[in-house]
């Protein structure tokens, strides 16, 4: 064994030390075969988790191989273990050993569980600030400042004499709110540009494509974290049609991202940390709407493309250490974990079912209403105001205070807004009326106006440059629809009551619950919007508790789904990726292309011969962006298939070889990727080759082997296998790339991409859109805006005498939705989109 | 075109009709390419439906085949389309095969309707049924004999005249109470003895099995479904410890089974089958706790190996008719889905944790301890009790009738006993003066003899040969020991109530409900013996309403799961299924074997030549039982890997040369299992042969084309695979058989027996168990039943002066748990087991 060393030998190819071992996922093998508690392996071990740590930096905007991450994870467990064994005894199994096993063991509950708390308290710190920020808007406490009404006014019930408003002149009133409206605004939008553009927006489907395997480095980086959680209380508090839900799993995904980088397991395995992120995302949820089954539902259901047993367990245990925390921290300081909690003492009736089908129907229709349009201003805003995000957002925020302010129900906090319209009338406080059987047809006006601002409020407000969700405007609006739904039933059952219809009704109790249509039509439109089902049930059930309605709940959400499937599959974050074009494989459609796979692969193949090639051509091949890995033939001409090596494999071994052999390499030096040479049917235990050998270099006859980093076993398919089969291993299987073998000879080569092309190609040739209009009506509003701008900006400039200049810059070149990302795409415009990255994963 | 037939046509090898088409997976893609709306196809199209419906019967005690069955559903269809297409139209898409198209859409939702309103239905029959069962041990209703005692006493409180008690002489009452109790176990014995012997038990984990794939007809037939239904009522009603749970699945299941066999989608589709299975399971649950959404939960978590979105939508759409339905019906009369509904005023302090923490270990105790000695009881009952299995199940009944009367909690319903143990105290009717601060002794004596008699039945009644859960037997037993700690706690609080721990209390208030701790000690019970977790929360969530309760339930819950991991992962279900030896890949353990698949596969394969065998040796071939099917090689010598042939197509294939061709053919005819001799990177439209040419089959030149039937593109992997991937690959994408090919050749096959015979082996040789030991006490243990039936069985002869003998048979022999079963074992003995089958699926 002294022929293994730890860094490179000089030495002619020794025919003798075959049978080599050439293959990553092979390599564990051998190592088990061979025992354990060789204490001289410990540097090679070592070596190999070096190795492991260097090749799994996988490059921005590509995917991860999930196949390659668990050959890895296994690789690095035996290496640890050899190691570790090694270090402390020579052979035998120790306590200490079994203690570090125990805590590598351990690490994903220790992880789970910082990251469960951290989350916690960062919600529940933001609760407590987006609160005193939303009322400051109105109003200040006399007593400190840094309280909010409802601190300010402990233990009272309808405001108090510590809490004042601005002025008692309402039309300044006005303009403050406006005026402390847009400046948060614009310190949000401000914070965002200038230090994390990715902490824009809800973040929910990037974190999708991220768990589903893509990498976005910063995304999930340590300043995404902080700006969004400054920047989110701020958005919420300007009064913009946004909600914190889709934030919440944002920050949250971030705290565990950053968390668990600093554990070692979870560094170095990509597919590890995806674990993590979904229990991630089920505790934000969690924490968002103290909801914490809710969360692990809504990961499952929407977040997650993979989720077995093990994540749904951690993803509880996370969720509920989050919300554990946030109940101590107790922001509210009512004992409840949200600040709807209502409680509905009456039960339903049959005949309801009909109003409820028709909030069901609303909420589909809401959905796809709002996610065609919300799409359209997301691709004016691509195409226009990527520049001036600053000024959109602020301006934004002023109009929206502008127009919400004189609505009673648009003035205050969504989620106030909710609370006042779940509320049963009888028994509980009565906000502006809402109850007032004379004042219903105002209600109802009122309401109706609510509604449709909002609708086209959320339409231009989400996807601007600030933290912003969709789940509670969604819901706020469903609730005003809802209880506007509720107080016409109750004055037909007024005006009715003793038509066959009411029969189920009581005599002397109040029939209808206005709250319990304002509930219903929330989780309608959430799911209208989401495409989610159960989820939402147990959401608005931990939200309220309203066990009796739980059939109403689920037939509501049941027409809503039943509605949005007829406008096309996917909720707005599925519409998102696909506009922003992630490679990403819905697990949503069934497709049914009846084409092989043999009809999208790729045939021109750059395949590596086994033997011969020399240096200089390969780092030609590594040098074109466009090849992700190099399958491995035999030769050129037969194509028999060896094996595949990955571009960060070979990028790294040809680096390394730069840098530990300080000499110059021979750019003629044959480079090998041999074969695993093992007999096939036996498995006689194998010598693994630690080395990479490269022989004299000066001589021409010099040769490199690479073999340790080929993977031998590649997923390989036949190129009469359906494509849908080809989609579902990836989906499932989850490897970057599928080589397509014949007869044991390479044919082809299939990527992600190549089947979401043909998914786009297939889909475009059914459906063409009408692309050509939706174009010319952004360039008439274009049109439209600049002339608005121009003027106000001479205005501007004329009244600050030309101090202030709001800038006309070109538009950015559009980026065209359907092209999908993978890694090999020019990237400029998406760096100059995004702007800079302040912490790399 | 004209060559293509529907029948056998004589005609020599054809050489100038290739490339002909041979796989089926590929056949699906040939007809997409060559366009639709070729009424000609029709009839072709029609043998493809027929040949689908028949090859599609698998074998009992076999897995099915996710791949090929997804292939299948394709060509289905394309050849349904084509057929209707063209029946009616000359190419177009009419509106005609619109609406078929829309209907063969719609059948999905129509099945799933009729299924959850079935379940529905049945479910409040059963639960009116088991209630009067119930109470007629106890006395019965004057005004009516079909009354229960709640709807005899209706709208008064605690009993009423009407309702009378047997006897006035509580001893009699006591003999009549063992006399019902026995006369109903008998009944459901004999009726699952006689008419469904797969009605026995709670079937859960054969369903998981189903549903993963496994075929067990009659499983889910009708007569199981029918015998089911009446057996559970009795069995409940007997007041043996089981439940109602998990038969309600299985009834569920079945009546989803029967149903969709009705519709042509489901009838010919075992892998879509699956979907509705799943679905039902769900709607099971549902109705089974009143828990739709729970029940969705429970589906996703315990039953379904593969649970996509799709899925889960049908899943929550079936719940919830099932739930209106039962709803609608009422049976209860309360308006509630479930008996023991209840709501918590007072919220929980965090102190209390610490008792949480005390339960949730309790859960996870309890079920390591059930599971262990009642899969013991299992192994006795399947070594030694077979042929008695009435007796056992009467005697059972009787033991337990006489042991469980004289306890207060014992005697009454379980679901009755958890609804009082549930109660708060205040404001609610007392039980046996359960609240009674001075009888608390007295109480918590009770209450853990209730606990620990309760444990000991359970152990030994699941199991028994009547419809039998365990959901239920298990929260009554975490109930009375939560209460029992309940009541501790109090009682603590109320001696020092001054003290530091309960500072959080206010002075005035009731501070400990009792009544909580029953409710989270079922919650853990439950959790404990299933292994469940998110379902569990949202079932008891679902059952009381306790929503400020989530918190502690998560808590309890974790807990429970953490302590449960220590001893093993799997639930009762889990180990039931290792106990049968079902061939089911636990997707639960992550397995690290780090071999690869080559040490796994069989090595010995049988493969076939693509040219040359003769017919005489395929059938041969055939007779043999051990093979489940055999690839297609190019030459045994070369081995090039060609195809796959499942052994019920060639069966098929072969039965039908024999029936269409009614002369004899020579059975040296030479079979051709010809390769798809398509160019590969091309896909040139290709003529699909629908025709199985056997020429002349007198002369010894003879040839029988098989291709039609061969499978092209068989799953194939390299050997040096992990086999950890191999079997994620069985998991996730489910073929039945894996191939193992190295450069175009094969070596090898593997399928899930083999790793699962692995796994066996590297878990035995890691922990061995102490059989023998079990062995010589079970021998010990059926040395004094014997002899305790000998006696009895002198007296009673001696009694009845010998005209009634009780049969003294020897055991069966027994069949070693670790055996698998995967349709080539000897099915003699399980035949003997499980007895007569009145309905094949």
């Amino acid at each position: 064994m002294t022929s293994r060393t730890t860094s490179f030998t000089l030495s002619r190819p020794q025919p003798s030390r075959r049978p080599s071992l050439s293959s990553r996922l092979s390599f564990a093998v051998s190592t088990a075969e061979r025992g354990e508690g060789e204490g001289r392996d410990a540097p090679a071990a070592q070596q190999i988790e070096e190795e492991i740590a260097e090749i799994k930096r996988y490059e921005d905007f590509t995917t991860i191989d999930w196949v390659q991450d668990a050959a890895r994870e296994q690789m690095r467990r035996k290496a640890r273990r050899r190691r570790t064994a090694g270090l402390f005894d020579n052979g035998k199994v120790t306590w200490r050993y079994k203690l570090w096993e125990s805590y590598d063991a351990a690490q994903g509950w220790i992880v789970v569980t910082l990251v469960g708390a951290a989350i916690g308290l960062i919600a529940s710190f933001l609760n407590i600030i987006t609160e005193w920020l939303s009322d400051i808007k109105l109003g200040y406490c006399t007593t400190a400042f840094y309280l909010n009404e409802n601190f300010c006014c402990w233990g009272e019930d309808n405001g108090c004499d510590d809490w004042h408003r601005w002025t008692s002149f309402e039309p300044l009133n006005y303009f403050l709110y406006i005026i402390f409206a847009t400046t948060f605004a614009f310190t949000a939008a401000i914070l965002v540009r200038s230090y994390a553009p990715y902490a824009a927006g809800s973040g929910i489907s990037e974190i999708k494509c991220i768990i589903a395997g893509f990498v976005m480095k910063g995304f999930l980086g340590f300043w995404t974290l902080l700006i969004k959680s400054i920047a989110l209380p701020l958005a919420i508090a300007s009064g913009l049609s946004v909600g914190k839900e889709g934030p919440s799993v944002h920050y949250a995904v971030c705290t565990g991202n950053v968390i668990s980088r600093m554990f070692e397991k979870y560094k170095y395995n990509a597919s590890k940390t995806r674990e993590i992120l979904s229990a991630c995302a089920a505790a934000g949820v969690g924490v968002a709407f103290g909801s914490p089954i809710g969360g692990v539902l809504f990961s499952l259901e929407e977040m997650s493309s993979y989720f077995p047993l093990k994540t749904m367990w951690r993803s509880y245990f996370c969720a509920l250490v989050a919300t554990a925390v946030l109940a101590a921290m107790n922001p509210f300081r009512t004992g409840q974990l949200v600040m709807f909690q209502v409680k509905y003492d009456r039960s339903w009736h049959f005949f309801e079912v009909v109003f409820y089908i028709i909030l069901g129907i609303f909420g589909g229709l809401y959905g796809a209403f709002v996610m065609k349009w919300n799409l359209r201003a997301q691709a004016f805003r691509k195409k226009y105001l990527t520049k001036y995000a600053v000024l959109e957002a602020t301006l934004l925020a002023a109009g929206t205070a502008i127009i919400c302010y004189p609505n009673v129900f648009l003035r205050i906090d969504m989620t106030e807004s909710m609370e006042i319209l779940f509320l049963e009338c009888e028994g509980a406080e009565d906000y502006q009326g809402l109850c007032d059987a004379d004042k219903r047809w105002s209600n109802i006006l009122s309401l109706t106006l609510a509604t449709i601002i909002r609708i086209f409020l959320v339409i231009i407000s989400y996807g601007c440059k600030v933290p912003a969700g969709i789940f509670v405007p969604s819901m706020a609006i469903g609730a005003s629809f809802g209880r506007t739904i509720g107080i016409i039933v109750q004055s037909l059952y007024d005006s009715f009551p003793n038509s066959a219809f009411f029969a189920a009704c009581k005599p002397d109790e109040p029939c209808i619950t206005p709250g319990t249509y304002a509930f219903l039509g929330a989780a309608a439109a959430l799911s209208g919007i989401m495409h989610i089902t159960v989820s939402v049930v147990v959401i608005m059930f931990e939200l309220t508790g309203a066990l009796t309605y739980i059939l109403p709940t689920m037939i509501v959400v049941g027409v809503t789904k039943a509605v949005s499937e007829l406008f096309g599959k996917g909720g707005i974050a599925d519409r998102m990726i696909w506009f922003s074009g992630f490679p990403f494989l819905d697990n949503k459609e069934e497709h049914n292309f009846g084409v092989p796979v043999q009809a999208v692969m790729k045939t021109d193949v750059v395949a590596i011969p086994a033997n011969g090639m020399m240096l200089q051509s390969v780092e030609d091949l590594l040098s074109q962006p466009k090849y992700q890995g190099f399958p491995i033939v035999e030769d050129l001409e037969s194509k028999i298939l060896l094996g595949y090596i990955g571009r960060t494999e070979l990028r790294y071994a040809i680096d390394r070889l730069h840098r530990e052999r300080q000499i110059t390499i021979n750019p003629e030096a044959k480079c090998a990727f041999s074969p695993p040479a093992t007999a096939l049917s036996s498995i006689t235990p194998i010598t693994p080759t630690v080395t990479v050998n490269n022989a004299d270099f000066g001589m021409s006859a010099a040769s490199i082997d690479f073999s340790r980093y080929v993977d031998a076993t590649p997923v390989t398919v036949h190129p009469r296998l359906p494509l849908e089969t080809v989609m579902e291993l990836f989906r499932k299987i989850g490897p970057r790339v599928i080589l397509i073998e014949h007869h044991g000879r390479l044919t082809g080569l299939v990527t992600v991409k190549d089947c979401l092309k043909y998914q786009f190609q297939a889909e475009a040739s059914e459906n063409p859109r009408e692309d050509h209009d939706i174009q010319r009506g952004h360039e008439r509003l274009w049109g439209w805006i600049r002339t608005a701008a121009g003027w106000v900006s001479d205005k501007v400039a004329s009244v600050s005498g030309g101090r202030i200049q709001l800038g006309n810059g070109p538009p950015p070149p559009p980026r065209g939705a359907g092209a999908i990302m993978d890694g090999d795409e020019d990237l400029a415009d998406l760096a100059d989109d995004e702007g800079l990255e302040m912490e790399n994963r």
